[in-house]
């Protein structure tokens, strides 16, 4: 037997496929040095005994205490970093309104690092407080900044996936926040990606750069291009906004004759290690599209509330065998938690299933098998996310990344209301009641980085 | 200038009208011996620098620190004490087998007083240190556990209005869990009027009794009769769902041939003091006779993404004169936070305006002019709640209970994301993002009733 970096005992829900969930009965979680989950161990198992009397005692033991259960960290497909300074603001704005009175200044303010400093630290550590281990960022079209917000999530125990936002097209972005011209954005573009790079190679838990178009709108066609030419290049994680709201989604057919994930693929953005935000207005052929490429939707609930015209039909799209994870979208979407966010998942696909309008028949008024399963909801949360960024990351197995939150549900002041309830009702409580205060410690790739 | 039993110092929301939020900033608040606002002081007014003088440094007087703000206590219109056994449970269930694999089967325990004992005190606990101050409560069948949960909010300090509930329908309600018989349904209710009146001259912030048929269905016309005469008998409260479901409004239209809201009036059941639950399929004359009879609507936004088929269209409703509150409806509504609540009011206007299948052209998608706005759904959160129970509770003027929460936004553990903002965003991001961690005090009727 090797020498574990750490050993956990104690109760953990995964999922063990779209649909199911496995409970693993206070097994014994073997951590190895580089923070990868090396042996599952039940208590059926005979080494289960030799190994707890090896470890019990030592510093490097966790047990959890009665009330406490494992889930893995949550993976957050989508945020606007610099937006977190305005998160539930505005929300009563059309989305016009919404980025140039709000957005656009605000992202603008963070060419002055010492705003940018207090802003994505305290959103990294407030993301992390809510049990998200994993987090695609959008960052600003400011390079300096985009790599402050990658050392933040270096610093702070975060795997960070982050893009230096491109918007380069004058007719779609104002003149006070845009790249100076498409040389420049894909020159700093390219040397945010060499920075990252090597960034990467110091840092335990991972820190990617993302080659992030904002959304074709905002871009020339020889930005797209070029961006999906360094993408290739360095082999990096691509992000846009796909079909987002109807808006979008005519300004790119009446541009290109095509929808948004056709005129994405000429340009060679979509791939294995593509997410796109989003994606309400796809039809079956974008799906496919997707599915063949390898390209992941992230769904982000609560943000299409207010700003998308209407809701992502995961179940039908996941359907297809298109990889799926949640997204926050802070700040179209004003939360941060991935609890409110997988809630909000279920929600919405229950009432595309039920419709909305009550003035309408019953057998009229919405779209039948679109509802998502709490457990589905969770399984975009976690599995799906690490799915869509091809790592393995996302699920209590073995070779998977240790990235999990422990959840106390027994807190004196958050205390979650299960009296002698079976193991798959304590799940349910904890997905729908769970707090940022009934999280009580985060752990990244083996590292603990959030206690209270 | 008289004695008051506190002064207050510090900032407070409240609602002006049903769209506008005014901002008291930096009143002083005198509150008197029975716990009533007598005095709001404003810094520009004349008598505030010699009150504060005379209060400074006294045991009774109160200054907000930095970042912490006043709202007025949440007011919930619909809690089925009793399920929050069983909350965050079993929502992917239909509707009947919810309510016969789970509800019913949780709701019989509750003869049990130990067991009632240790959920009602759970959850008036939960709900304090949720905000809420006042609360209109379903318990069960059981005269004597739904006397103690009236005397356990009596004790805890919340202003509870409590409904021994009624179902004798033989047809409709299950042989292990209903009322023995008529008579004996009518006569636990009066006995229970009459103790919980008792109850409520002993209690600073008043305990109320309700007349409660569970709905329609599950009750028989002599019944129903009957609870009319005991509300006006008493003058009670009145409490039931109404037109919540297709289910329950084609049964109701079936057996009376006509809807929920004339048929309950027929039985005395609508009147000044009656709050219907749900009410997502009313027509306009049904909205006409609430407005008429003075009847409330409990809206209740989490819950009937689960069980209503449908989204009640709040604004439209509240348009034809209709006072209206919110629900949490636990446990078909999974939280017991009137913050979520007020968050899904303002999301299901939204998905009632926008609609929800992308595949359907945008103007024939949604329902124009549903969406509410934050300050309106903070609006029903509180103000609304008070108009509908017919109660100087849910804003911060003179003549209204002290009923408030304070919230602190500066938490080192629960840091709301407030960069220089105006007031205004504050207030915005509280609603949007505050959670019970940041409910730092709640006071009941001028009293202390939570504290972390």
């Amino acid at each position: 037997m090797p020498k574990f970096a750490h050993v956990f005992q104690g109760t953990a829900f995964s999922s063990k496929s779209f649909s199911e969930v496995t409970i693993l009965k206070d097994y014994l979680y073997c951590i190895n040095q580089n923070g990868i989950i090396e042996k599952l161990i039940s208590p059926e198992d005979k080494q289960y005994e030799a190994l707890l009397n090896e470890y019990e005692g030592k510093e490097n033991f966790h047990r959890l205490s009665e009330g406490e259960y494992v889930l893995p960290g949550f993976i957050d497909l989508h945020v606007h970093a610099a937006q977190w300074a305005q998160s539930g603001t505005a929300l009563d704005l059309p989305l016009e309104e919404w980025l140039n009175a709000y957005t656009f200044p605000v992202e603008a303010k963070f060419s002055n690092l010492d705003f940018a400093q207090s802003v994505y630290e305290d959103l990294v550590k407030t993301l992390l407080a809510n049990g998200t281990t994993t987090v695609l960022y959008f960052a600003t079209v400011h390079k300096e900044a985009s790599l402050l917000l990658a050392k933040i999530c270096a610093d702070l125990g975060q795997r960070g996936l982050v893009g230096k936002v491109v918007m380069d097209n004058v007719e779609q972005c104002p003149d006070y926040y845009r790249d100076a011209n498409t040389e420049i954005a894909l020159k700093e573009t390219e040397e945010f990606i060499i920075e990252v790079q090597q960034l990467n190679k110091q840092t335990k838990q991972g820190i990617f750069p993302v080659v992030t178009p904002r959304f074709i709108p905002s871009c020339t066609d020889e930005a797209l291009k070029g961006l999906g030419e360094l993408a290739a290049k360095y082999n990096t994680h691509i992000q846009s906004h796909c079909s987002e709201s109807d808006w979008q989604h005519d300004y790119v057919k009446d541009r290109f004759k095509k929808h948004d994930a056709f005129a994405l693929n000429d340009f060679g953005l979509l791939q294995e290690k593509s997410i796109m935000a989003h994606c309400n207005f796809i039809a079956d052929e974008d799906a496919k599209l997707f599915a063949a490429t390898g390209t992941a939707a992230a769904h982000c609930p609560i943000s299409n509330v207010f700003f998308s015209n209407g809701v992502f039909p995961a179940k039908h799209i996941h359907e297809q065998g298109v990889d799926i994870g949640l997204g926050t979208d802070v700040s179209g979407g004003f939360s941060p938690s991935l609890f409110d966010n997988l809630r909000q998942a279920v929600i919405a696909s229950r009432m595309l299933e039920e419709g909305v309008d009550t003035t309408v028949s019953g057998d009229k008024r919405g779209v039948s098998s679109s509802r998502l399963t709490t457990s589905e909801a969770f399984y975009f949360a976690t599995a799906g996310g690490g799915e869509s960024l091809s790592l393995p990351i996302g699920k209590i197995e073995e070779n998977y990344a240790w990235d999990i939150q422990i959840i106390n549900t027994t807190l004196p002041t958050a205390k979650l209301p299960i009296f002698n309830d079976p193991l798959e009702d304590v799940f349910q409580k904890i997905l729908y009641l769970a707090r940022p205060e009934n999280i009580q410690e985060v752990w990244v790739q083996g590292e603990q980085v959030h206690r209270r």
